[in-house]
């Protein structure tokens, strides 16, 4: 299997231009100079896990955050680091396989090999069985070279994604002693960045000097907080996926007499199908944090958009495509319960088993979710309530027809856009962050990191509000068109990443330069009234800041 | 409805880009003097049913072919026109949307405008119905501003695709009398060229003077002949399906636990699933012309893919990526005579259907066909296998896993690829060839153009075969990347037509120059030798050729 992996391959056109493509690195991590400044010590997102939280992670919990910062920055308390020990770092894929995951590889040895040509790469080959079993392969530049800005996991693969049981991790423990490695990357989505904070921790305990990093690459968008406004392949899985549903909305308009089912691969929440929405302008997307906070069963969702059908068949409209993310099965309980039984009974009948194929089973619960096919169940149950309508008279439209889609595995493979490409070659001093922000309990007792939900009260959420009725009636579809590396849109940004306004560093320097400006303003010499204003004002800024920040236990994680 | 139709929209960043491109003429198109060369008349491409054919076209059969020519073209006989009354022609979206159907619409318009301002483009809204109804909307700049280059046939709609009842041929007729059309233009596929030939048949027995003119445009790339190499709307199709396909050799190498089983859209014959697989090299595809040729069961199929699986497997390999044509299933009549029965047997149990949608039913069966999952009927035949020569021992590989998908209509509404928008801007001057040329009787008495099967004789085949070993051991995949506008790929061709070689009219050309030659050569004052030779050589040629001629029954449909 070894030979496999790490060998030059052809490339076609598009694919060797790509190979050229040099990532830009952000000021604060140019040169050979590092400038760190340490801010407050990591807490945890809610204040009623703390406990359970510093209990789990007696080691690693409370470690400042490290502030990249760029030459011209003016802190006094900066460290600045001119020289680096040579260090030997190993790096493994886990998890489903993200758009960029390669460009986390090439960008960790350039900073490796820029701060001491002899530091050594090691990639684990086949993911964290490569890990366990020690197969390796240094990294070197001729092996990246068909691999640069190149979707895929294929370089190294990937294989189980779980560094979990006692076995497991005594493998990686010494794995790592025995490769005598400064540091362990692992490369991969919210399972993989706890199982990485856990590792951490287990490594600081059994005083293994090996540092744990965990790097938020997956499609899912879901692993994000204040300090990591996005992960690495989101953006490349919306845009492909957003050519399709736009696509789709074409073809539907073209055709007018389908509506299109698509669902839309994501995992439990639904960050995917609310960018995909906001690129593309669908007619519909059910999103599956309102159908938890509202509770709706699945005929409320299905009687929702037989409404939204024959509203629109009033206008003459009888086409129009819907988004289905794949995790809204999760909030509908009742449904999930259901199907996992039908499922259970269908495998016994094997004579028949061949139609049954609605359930597909796979290895683990994940997996399995995205082959269950809400998104024909749906049309099924939307299809016989508007036969229902047709014959009682209530629907007067044309027959109701629907088209199945499920948008997944198709992405996932994709050449990175340039952001991803761009994001992800910067990614690699992302540290410690997984270790501790946005973790908290779970019901079973090992602390997770939870996966972040669609914020409903999110800007990204009220520019769909708010232009929800106009795409459901209006047919105001947008297409974006195929994934471009040059020329407009090829610089586009995710929408919701745009409009939330996360820039969390941003508004921290903001805040400084204003108490600069204060201070240059009020400093021997200045008018007693200047004087009298400014220590008034501030003692009630310090009086109101004190008295939220005890509230929230630690106000930069609310911000 | 008829609102919808024809509106401004607005455009993404990338389709306004689009909409300023300007396609190129063919220097025969260039200008507004019109050269022509009138060649052999038209014959069928079957000897055998040549009596059938004269019988159904009397008026239309045999009339001679049309060779535009360039302002340099030497031809002493050829019909030069430089004045064009002003005309007034419609144009009628029919059959499956395909990319480029817009630029159909838009270079027609400016051909007629560039000729004589005066004369008019009348489209018909909400295709063939549109057309029964008169419902027109006049072509004008405006309208076309936001359509230019763009996906989709959402400009004028389409509905029924048919033009073929007494009751259907008659309102067409009446529409074009009452509508003083000169010219009546219908886009489409197989079908709708059929019913193209069928209404100029039947308008020229009524000694209406509106001429019918058919225009190939389908994603099947089908409806080809020397001398229609290729259809608007297949090379996008194509660019779309291959980087789809790629994504999920991408995928398969990285997680190295998958066989996807892909199924495509394209009729009853192969060649999306040829183009795509010389395109991105997935290790297997079934071509359906393979299956008829070799008379394969579905079993036969299935163990195919088995003993490629086990072959993979007894080198590590654990992955794969299978195309499954959707027309496949027609060449395998036993399997799907069984999927009706069982379909009809399903639908009176409505009490289970929701489980049941492996076959979803639509009006009619080509729409049905590709409702068939055959992709997860393979799949599931493959897995029962695996899993029992797993048990017996004979497979030793890891658990046969497979992930199926359907790719078709989210290629459907695409952008246009560079080629397609110049080749269907182009397009408006195929005149006639569909009354004709490839068409052959059906069974039940009303000729019908066939659509063009994948030649197993032919070159694309051949570099299929000559690769098949290495494209399924050696994962030779290759990804040619999402559709391009600028840079590498973008101005790639169909990899089928540049192996197909089937520059027809080339040929033609360097005959003509050889004969030139020849000319040249034997003229008063030549010595007696050549002159000898040259007659000599020249009788021998003449008689060859003469005897060819006469036993295909006009070589020119047999080259």
């Amino acid at each position: 299997m070894d030979s496999d992996f790490g060998i030059p391959r052809e490339l076609s056109p598009l694919q060797q231009l790509r190979s050229q493509y040099q990532p830009e690195l952000p000021p604060c991590l140019q040169g050979t100079t590092v400038r760190v400044e340490l801010g407050d010590g990591t807490t945890v997102s809610e204040a009623s896990d703390s406990h359970i939280i510093a209990r789990a992670f007696p080691h690693t919990l409370g470690q400042p955050l490290a502030h990249f910062l760029r030459e011209t920055a003016k802190v006094s308390d900066a460290h600045i680091i001119t020289q680096l020990p040579s260090i030997r770092v190993g790096i493994v894929f886990c998890g489903r396989q993200a758009p960029g995951g390669h460009n986390v590889i090439w960008g960790l040895y350039e900073a490796l090999k820029v701060h001491n040509a002899k530091s050594t790469l090691l990639g684990f080959l086949g993911g964290s069985e490569g890990l366990f079993a020690q197969k390796t392969l240094e990294i070197t530049d001729d092996i990246l070279q068909t691999y640069k800005n190149q979707g895929g996991y294929d370089l190294l693969g990937r294989t189980k994604d779980q560094i979990r049981t006692t076995e497991q991790v005594n493998a990686a423990l010494k794995a790592c002693t025995d490769l005598k490695l400064d540091g362990l990357v692992i490369i991969g989505g919210v399972t993989s960045n706890t199982d990485a904070a856990h590792l951490a921790e287990f490594f600081a305990e059994a005083k293994c000097s090996t540092k744990v990093v965990g790097v938020p690459v997956t499609t899912n968008g879901d692993l994000k907080n204040q300090f990591v406004e996005a992960n690495v392949g989101f953006d490349t899985i919306c845009k492909v996926n957003s050519q399709l549903i736009s696509n789709a909305c074409t073809d539907a308009l073209s055709a007018e007499k389908y509506y299109y089912f698509i669902r839309l691969m994501g995992r439990k929440h639904s960050h995917v199908a609310l960018e995909c929405t906001l690129q593309s302008h669908p007619n519909m997307v059910i999103l599956g944090e309102e159908v938890a906070a509202s509770k709706l069963t699945i005929f409320d969702i299905s009687k929702q958009i037989c409404d939204a059908v024959q509203a629109r068949a009033g206008q003459d409209k009888n086409h129009g495509v819907i988004l289905i993310p794949e995790g809204i099965i999760e909030s509908i309980p009742e449904v999930y319960a259901l199907l996992k039984e039908i499922h259970g009974l269908l495998r016994e009948e094997t004579g028949m088993r061949l139609l049954f194929l609605l359930l597909h089973p796979e290895s683990d619960d994940s997996a399995q979710l995205s082959q269950i096919e809400t998104e024909k169940l749906l049309a099924y149950l939307v299809e016989t309530e508007m036969n229902k309508r047709l014959k009682e008279g209530t629907y007067k439209g044309k027959k109701f027809n629907a088209i199945c889609h499920f948008f997944g595995y198709q992405a996932r493979g994709s050449l990175p856009s340039k952001f991803d490409c761009d994001y992800a070659y910067a990614m690699m001093t992302v540290k410690n962050w997984s270790q501790n922000a946005g973790s908290t309990s779970t019901s079973i007792g090992r602390p997770a990191i939870h996966p972040a939900m669609v914020d409903l009260k999110g800007k990204a959420y009220e520019l769909l509000r708010q232009n929800a009725d106009k795409f459901l009636m209006e047919d105001l579809y947008r297409n974006p068109g195929p994934l471009q590396y040059d020329g407009p849109g090829a610089d586009a940004k995710a929408v919701s990443l745009c409009v939330e306004d996360q820039d969390y560093m941003g508004r921290i320097k903001k805040l400084q330069e204003y108490l600069d400006q204060v201070r240059t303003i009020v400093k021997p010499g200045c008018s007693q009234d200047v004087l009298k204003a400014a220590l008034s004002v501030m003692a009630s800024v310090t009086d109101v800041l004190t008295t939220i920040s005890s509230s929230s236990n630690g106000g930069q994680q609310t911000a």
